[in-house]
């Protein structure tokens, strides 16, 4: 699509925008069927991001977009539509918004819930430094549940800074949106908005405006400009619903099919984790009356749908709140329970202080299947799972698993269920089925035995099969060496450590270097007189792109694994 | 005290029920005045607590304390009270409610904001099991800001399970109870409360019930026994009011500076760290306009009284919302202003991935000024500031700064008003002025040269007191060793790390090992054939007791380090 000028959306009438609107439309759906990303988010914002073009005066007013998946529309009115069909690839358009891409991206999203405080810091800011310029919030109603909202809300009257809150609401998380939150929001929608709920939002600081069609410019320009009026006053909360994937008939249908789309380049080899994780739970739930089921607006991606069609009254969506459910899972569990606690590696950062106060610090048997961890590749910085072995493996009470396949991940769920302590097991999207090995909790696995002087310890489904493309390349050349399943980063298998006679070890995880398995591998072998080299993430954000190249690019580099093992081979 | 019996408290005559809260309350007073702990929270709630004892059937019945700070009068009604002169001593009576120490304590907490989620949690499990009992949360005004117990309140209605929610109101977080909700609150207290509000918390799936006098049993026991009997239908709000501090005069008229009391065994020669971010922070801002600071209900005992007094317009304390205080400062730095946010090492574990999301992740010069890092002592387990090195060091573009001592603080606090980039300064609660020596990012500082095989790289106030003192143990036995000031985790001074001929290396930090100093001098130094031994604390929670008791049997034991040395020399 061609770059659109801010003069053209300005003097465009209405039909005009609705031209515009369809371009759009068409761009977003090709990129993403080619390129993959958010889909129903993004084609349902159209219009309202549009009128919020041609009311506001961007870059010069500015925008937070909560979670920012939905930026796809606003990135194509502000100067990056020609390079759109970039999107997500390396080097190429972001599919969130980055400061580092364009002056109109004035805050980086990705998480849920930072848009409100985001949003208030830069008005503050503003108004100490006597600038002026408006500041809009865009949160969808999914994040409304999220505790960081709240808190950012209720700090609406301390600030005393006026800012404009667009409460996009389709009633969708990623999931249904759900909780009392959303009840109500959709009283308001269903009819005028009852007064009790206009009056508590203005004790809160905010005048309330609503409900609009946010997918129909008559209603939607002149409430725009009604609530950019009424910002010199105070701030205001617009309410606007609009439908998720509207435009196309199948994404209105199935908005929570069409949230991501993969691109369409998949291998038909590898399965999902979390289909793996849905069967298994189902099936030792079926037997074990104490498993219960959490998820926070997660439950198709995380593969829990069967668990929760199977078990309603054990399966928990708490909504968009991280923090609640794992200390929901302490407390389940603190009754005897044993709940399983589903979420993406990046997103269970939000839950860090829970894991360590409520679940670690009591010892409850809560599991944590921590899913997409490693780099997961097109979504970028605040995507991918590359920091959980560090920030988990220093938490006291904690196990932490690492399947080398689903076979085993499977073989791990199994026992988990009569595991007494708290358990994170981390896994990547996807894998190979491979096959169930014995298991015990804290013992590494010999997958490959060779009488040299070289040993390598593999952490997880990417690194093993790293491992295993080297030690193939290394056979050819008449090099061999033992390669271990290090599967449980905590306990670690002291006892197979202390064994190995090998003088060179070669450690490969799929997180950062600081704090993973490496250290925990040089810590035990410091003084033994052994060379250790660790393969891992550099200190780096990792940005989108393709994920197998992000990995070699970011450490996990097989040629240089390979001339590590070659170089100590040599050495002899 | 004698422990007063269940049968006692429930036969009870209204007359001995008062002279039964004397009791209590110069219980707590003696204690608290010879053992340091909460003060008046708790002499505020002795009324409330007792009147509980008396509706509800503990422990079959369950109640969950928010915080926990304010367990003192259950403590006494449960079975503690001849032992409760050991409150906060080593093997003593905990400041917090303990599963370990009584069935009375059915979930341990310490930080803000998760009674309400484990609860929710308890009543859940007691109905999947067909259990019978009452689930109640006693929560203060306070925590009500918490995003944390929106997010429970979000999930009342998903959970379908009836809880008692008691709002302890009594204004006061530590600081006075700040922002929109509280608004609501108060409003509510003041006259009937609005239709509005009720009508709210209704569609969240609660009954409201309120205002009632706390410190009045002729309002109280009514008011229980009537939202007991509601508890069958669903459930309910009790909004109760106490006064902090009831009873003792000085306390009422002075909350905060009871809130927490220090037994009087105070060093006179010590001194706060938090004055002197108080006054460095107030002279910088004087000319330096961009500077702003963010608290998280924490404002004195932060030491930034004397800031948010003479910069009222860029003093912002948020209310207990740890995380939202973080995005608030990432967006401030965005639009150029220098953000300093003080907080607890332990409360900054809420706010970790908005550290990485909206701070690091964008790069922005936010100052982290993390005060209690270490061992803190008495308040136990949830309030150890042991983990902070190691959830920051894996961190990129984070800067991670250790002082020595007040005085080398002050030279940090200078120096990062310059800095342009995410800054962390850990240090603990108070130490001795010291002097301010050259500065320069990521540079040791040799503290003492000596021509030996052995150098110990030792972090903080603490263990540089600890190298000291092991100095002279050893120089009387004619050994001597390099001591460094390895005041950067990050970056560390590679340089100096590099240039180092010593055949020994011993390091020292107040900080769990994993994860922290010890562990990246050994990536440093993994292959260079150096001996290096680590000194810290060992992968456990650490309990409440004596700080430097504490310290020795957690890992930083002087003699061990002694004997570590005395080893090295021997060895040569």
């Amino acid at each position: 699509m061609r770059n659109v000028t801010k003069q053209e959306v300005h003097n465009a009438s209405i039909p005009q925008l609705k031209q515009l609107c369809e371009e759009m439309r068409k761009e977003i759906f090709s990129t993403v069927s080619s390129c993959g990303g958010h889909l129903s988010s993004n084609l349902g914002i159209v219009e309202l991001t549009v009128a919020l073009h041609r009311v506001f005066d961007f870059p010069h007013d500015k925008i937070v977009f909560d979670v920012g998946h939905q930026c796809y529309p606003h990135k194509l009115l502000s100067g990056r539509a020609e390079k759109f069909h970039t999107l997500r690839k390396s080097g190429g358009i972001s599919g969130f918004p980055k400061r580092a891409e364009s002056a109109y991206d004035c805050y980086d999203t990705g998480h849920a819930g930072t848009a409100l405080s985001a949003a208030l810091g830069i008005a503050k800011a503003r108004d100490l430094k006597c600038d002026k310029f408006q500041v809009i919030a865009l949160i969808g109603d999914g994040s409304f549940n999220n505790g960081l909202i709240f808190e950012a809300l209720n700090s609406l009257r301390i600030l005393n800074t006026n800012i404009l809150i667009i409460l996009n609401d389709n009633g969708m998380s990623i999931s249904p949106t759900v909780g009392g939150t959303y009840e109500v929001l959709s009283e308001m929608k269903e009819g005028a908005a009852p007064i009790e709920d206009i009056k508590l939002f203005e004790r809160f600081g905010l005048t309330y405006m609503g409900v609009y069609n946010g997918n129909d410019f008559n209603s939607l320009l002149p409430a725009l400009v009604q609530a950019k009026e009424k910002l010199s006053e105070q701030s205001v909360l617009l309410h606007v619903t609009t439908k998720k994937g509207q435009g196309y008939s199948f994404c209105e249908r199935e908005p929570q099919e069409t949230h991501g789309v993969s691109p369409n380049t998949k291998k038909a080899t590898l399965k999902e984790y979390s289909s793996a994780l849905g069967d298994e739970l189902t099936n030792l739930a079926h037997s074990d009356k104490r498993i219960v089921a959490v998820t926070a607006a997660m439950t198709d991606s995380l593969g829990l749908r069967g668990f929760f069609d199977a078990y309603p009254d054990r399966a928990f969506d708490v909504g968009i709140c991280e923090e609640h459910a794992s200390v929901l899972c302490a407390a389940l569990a603190s009754e005897g329970l044993k709940p399983y606690y589903a979420i993406y590696s990046t997103f269970l950062q939000r839950a860090f202080d829970e894991i360590i106060h409520d679940v670690c610090g009591q010892d409850l048997p809560v599991t944590f299947c921590i899913d997409r961890a490693g780099i997961t590749g097109a979504d970028g910085e605040t995507h991918q799972g590359i920091f959980d072995l560090s920030y988990l493996s220093f938490i006291p009470n904690l196990t932490i698993a690492i399947p080398k396949d689903i076979g085993e991940f499977r073989a791990m769920l199994r026992m988990s269920s009569q595991y007494p302590h708290p358990l994170a097991i981390r896994y990547p999207r996807e894998g190979i089925e491979g096959q169930v090995n014995a298991l015990e909790i804290g013992k590494f696995e010999i997958l490959h035995s060779n009488v040299s002087n070289i040993i390598l310890f593999a952490a997880g489904e990417r690194c093993l099969t790293i491992a295993k493309n080297i030690q193939l390349c290394a056979q050819k050349e008449g090099i061999d060496f033992t390669v271990i399943n290090a599967r449980f980063l905590k306990p670690l298998d002291e006892e197979l450590l202390l064994s190995r006679k090998e003088k060179y070890i070669v450690t490969l995880e799929d997180n950062v270097l600081i704090g993973g398995l490496g250290d925990a591998i040089n810590r035990f072998y410091m003084n033994s007189g052994k060379t250790v080299r660790n393969f891992g993430y550099r200190d780096a954000f990792i940005p989108h792109g393709e994920t197998s190249a992000l990995s070699r690019d970011y450490g996990l580099n097989e040629e240089e694994v390979l001339a590590c093992i070659r170089e100590f081979y040599a050495r002899g």
